[in-house]
C-alpha cells in the first residue's frame, strides 16, 4: 500500500545517521555538531564508501555552510545506496532531483527566466532584492506568496474572495484546506494561480496511509501543490525511517506535484530542524517549510537560513507564519526563502501591515 | 464512494431546516429561536406531515428542554423521510438508534448496571454524583475519562506511559493521534481500556472521503472509538447537507464503533451548537463532544447542558478541554456529560489539579 523504497530493511542503521541528542544549541553550531556525529558513523558498515580520509578532509572545512552541504550530500549518498532516494543517486551533492514532471521549485507563476524565481535555488540576497525601490519591491512580492486561508471557520464565500484576490495580485497560489480544493480549482481554472492544500494538517500525526490517501484525493480534485506536515513525534523519537517513509508516501501520491514539507520549527531543536530537512530532501520533497501557523510560532529568519543551508540549492524553502508586511517578507527572502505563506498577502504587496497571525 | 443516504436530492430544503442567522444569543433562548425558525418551515413541502396544529401545540410548550427534544424529534422525522436516518425512522422522538453492534453510549468500561454509566442517557445530576464522599467520588471518575494525549510532539514512550496509567486507573479509553493507534492497541490488548482516536483533527476541514478513509484505517489498526471533528466552515455557511454527509460517512466507515462528533463549541454560536447536535444525531453519531482542545477554548458547563438538552437522552455528551481537576469533572457530569476528555486524568482521580490545558 505504501511506497517501500525508503530502505525498510535498514531502518535502525539509518536512524543512527543523525542524532537528536538534545543539548543547548544555536543554529550556527548545529551543522558542526551534526557533522561530528555523522563522522563517527561513517566508518561503520554499511557506510563503507565514506572513508576516514574524507572525514578528516571535512573536519578541516571552515565554513558551516559548506559543511552542511557536504553532510547532506553524504547522507543522500548513503540513502541512495539503500534505495531511499527518489530518482538517480545524488551526484554532485546538491542534486536532489525533483519529482518527475515537476517544474523546478520556486514561485509557481513566476517567469522562469527570473533568477529570483527559478529553481528555488538562488540564495536570494538582501542586496539583490533591494535593487528596486521599496514600493515596487513590495508589489513584486506577490509571485512568492501562497495566499493562505486555513481557519476551520472559513466558508465558501471566504475561499471565493481569496481566489479573487489571488487572481488580481498574481499570487503564486491559494492555500486552502482540503475540503475547499474543488471550489478553489473551479475559481482558479484558466489562471496561473495554483491550488495549494495541506495534508495531515496541522498536527502531522495521522497515519502515513491517510496522508497518502488525502494527497491522492486532493490531487484528483485539482490540487497542484501539497504542503504536508512531518510526523513531529516520530522525528523527536529519532524514528527517521518512519519520517522518511511518511514523506515519501506523500511524494509518490502527489504524482509529480510540488510537495512542501512543514517541519514546524517552533517545536524543534536546531538539530531536529537539520534532521527534518535532510530527511525531506532524501524523501524527494521539493520544498521545506517552516510552520503551520497553528503551532505556537511562525517563521524566523534564522530558521529559514538554517533550512536553506541544510537543503542546499536544490530545494525551495517556504517561510510561513507571522509574515505580516513587506518588511517581514523581505527578511525571509533575504534569509533564503523562495516562497512565502501568508494571509496578509494583500497588505504585503500593498506596502501595508496585516493583522492576522497567518 | 461515500454513503449516499443523507438525502442528497433534498439538500437545499434540508439546509433550510435550521437557520444560522447570527445574532446575540444565550443558551436558554437558542432552542426557542431554533423552534421558531423550524416552525416557519414545517408547512412547506415536503414536510407535509408536520401540521400547523402541531406547531401551535409546540409553541405553547413552556419548557425549553421539552421544546428542544420535540424539535429534534421533528427534524429527525423529516430526515428519516428523506432517507437520512441511520436505521429505523425516529419513533418516540428520543430514539436515534445507535449504530449496529454498538454498546449504548457511556463510559466504555463502566458496568452497564450503573445508572450513571448506562446508555449515555441519564441526565446525571449533582445530587446523585454527590452521594459519595469527595475522595471516593474523585476516584470513581476514571470510568468517565478518555485519557488523552494529542500533542504532535508526543512519542512512543509518551503513549506507552499513558496506556500504563489508563490500565492502572481503569480509564474508559486512551485517546491518541492516529499514528499511535497500532501502539496503543498493542499496549491495551486484553484490558477493558478502549483505544480512542481522532479523525480530521483538529480543524475538521479535510475532505469527507479522507475522513472516511482515516476512520477505516484506524478501525483496521485497532481503534474502538472515533472522535471526529465536524466541518465547521460548512456548518457556519448553513450547508447542513454537507455536514450530515460528512458525519454519516464516518459513522459508516466506523463499522459500528462509537463515533463522537466534536462540534468545537468555542467557535460556534448557540444556534450553531444546536444545529451541529441535531445533525450529529440525524447522521447516526453516538456522542456529541465539546472541543478539540486546540480551538482556543474548552468545555463549559453551559455548553454541555445545551448539548444535552439538544440531543436528548439517546446520545452521549463528552466534555473536553480544560478539565483539570475533580471539581471541573464533577461540574461537567452535573451538566449532563457522560464522558470526559482530559490529559489531567491522573490528577482528577487523585483529587489533585493538573497543569495541562488538555
Amino acid at each position: 500500500m505504501l511506497a517501500t523504497d525508503c530502505g525498510h530493511t535498514s531502518g535502525a542503521h539509518t536512524a543512527q545517521l543523525i542524532s537528536t541528542t538534545h543539548h543547548p544549541s544555536n543554529s550556527r553550531d548545529a551543522p558542526r555538531r551534526a557533522f561530528s556525529r555523522f563522522s563517527r558513523l561513517t566508518t561503520a558498515p554499511p557506510v563503507h564508501r565514506l572513508e576516514h580520509r574524507t572525514v578528516k578532509e571535512l573536519q578541516r572545512m571552515s565554513s558551516n555552510d559548506q559543511l552542511l552541504e557536504r553532510i547532506t550530500s553524504m547522507v543522500s549518498q548513503v540513502l541512495s545506496e539503500k534505495g531511499m532516494m527518489p530518482g538517480k543517486p545524488a551526484g554532485s551533492g546538491t542534486a536532489c532531483s525533483l519529482p518527475h514532471g515537476m517544474a523546478a521549485a520556486g514561485p509557481a507563476n513566476g517567469t522562469s527566466s527570473d533568477p529570483l524565481v527559478s529553481a528555488g535555488a538562488a540564495r536570494v540576497g538582501h542586496a539583490a532584492a533591494g535593487a528596486a525601490p521599496p514600493d515596487s519591491k513590495c508589489a513584486t512580492m506577490g509571485q512568492y506568496i501562497d495566499h493562505t486561508l486555513l481557519k476551520p471557520t472559513s466558508t465558501d464565500a471566504d475561499v471565493i474572495e481569496i481566489c479573487s484576490q489571488a487572481r488580481e495580485y498574481s499570487f503564486a497560489s491559494v492555500c486552502i484546506n482540503p475540503s475547499y480544493v474543488p471550489l478553489a480549482a473551479r475559481e482558479l481554472a484558466g489562471t496561473n494561480v495554483k491550488v495549494c492544500t495541506v495534508i495531515g494538517f496541522p498536527l502531522g500525526s495521522t497515519s502515513t496511509e491517510t496522508k497518502a490517501f488525502e494527497t491522492r484525493d486532493c490531487v484528483a480534485k485539482g490540487a497542484h501543490e501539497i504542503d504536508m506536515v512531518i510526523n513531529i513525534g516520530k522525528l523527536k523519537a529519532g524514528d527517521f525511517q518512519y519520517v522518511c517513509d511518511d514523506i515519501r508516501a506523500v511524494v509518490h501520491a502527489s504524482q509529480g506535484r510540488l510537495v512542501k514539507v512543514i517541519i514546524e520549527t517552533s517545536m524543534l531543536t536546531d538539530d531536529e530542524k537539520v534532521s527534518a530537512c535532510i530527511l525531506s530532501k532524501a524523501a524527494g520533497a521539493s520544498y521545506v517549510k517552516t510552520s503551520t501557523g497553528f503551532g505556537g510560532g511562525g517563521a524566523e529568519p534564522e530558521d529559514v537560513a538554517l533550512m536553506r543551508r541544510t537543503v542546499g540549492e536544490a530545494l525551495g524553502v517556504k517561510a510561513s507564519g507571522g509574515i505580516r508586511d513587506c518588511s517581514d517578507a523581505d527578511a525571509m527572502i533575504a534569509a533564503g526563502a523562495t516562497r512565502l505563506g501568508a494571509s496578509a498577502s494583500v497588505a504585503i504587496v500593498s506596502g501595508k501591515k496585516g493583522t492576522s497571525s497567518y
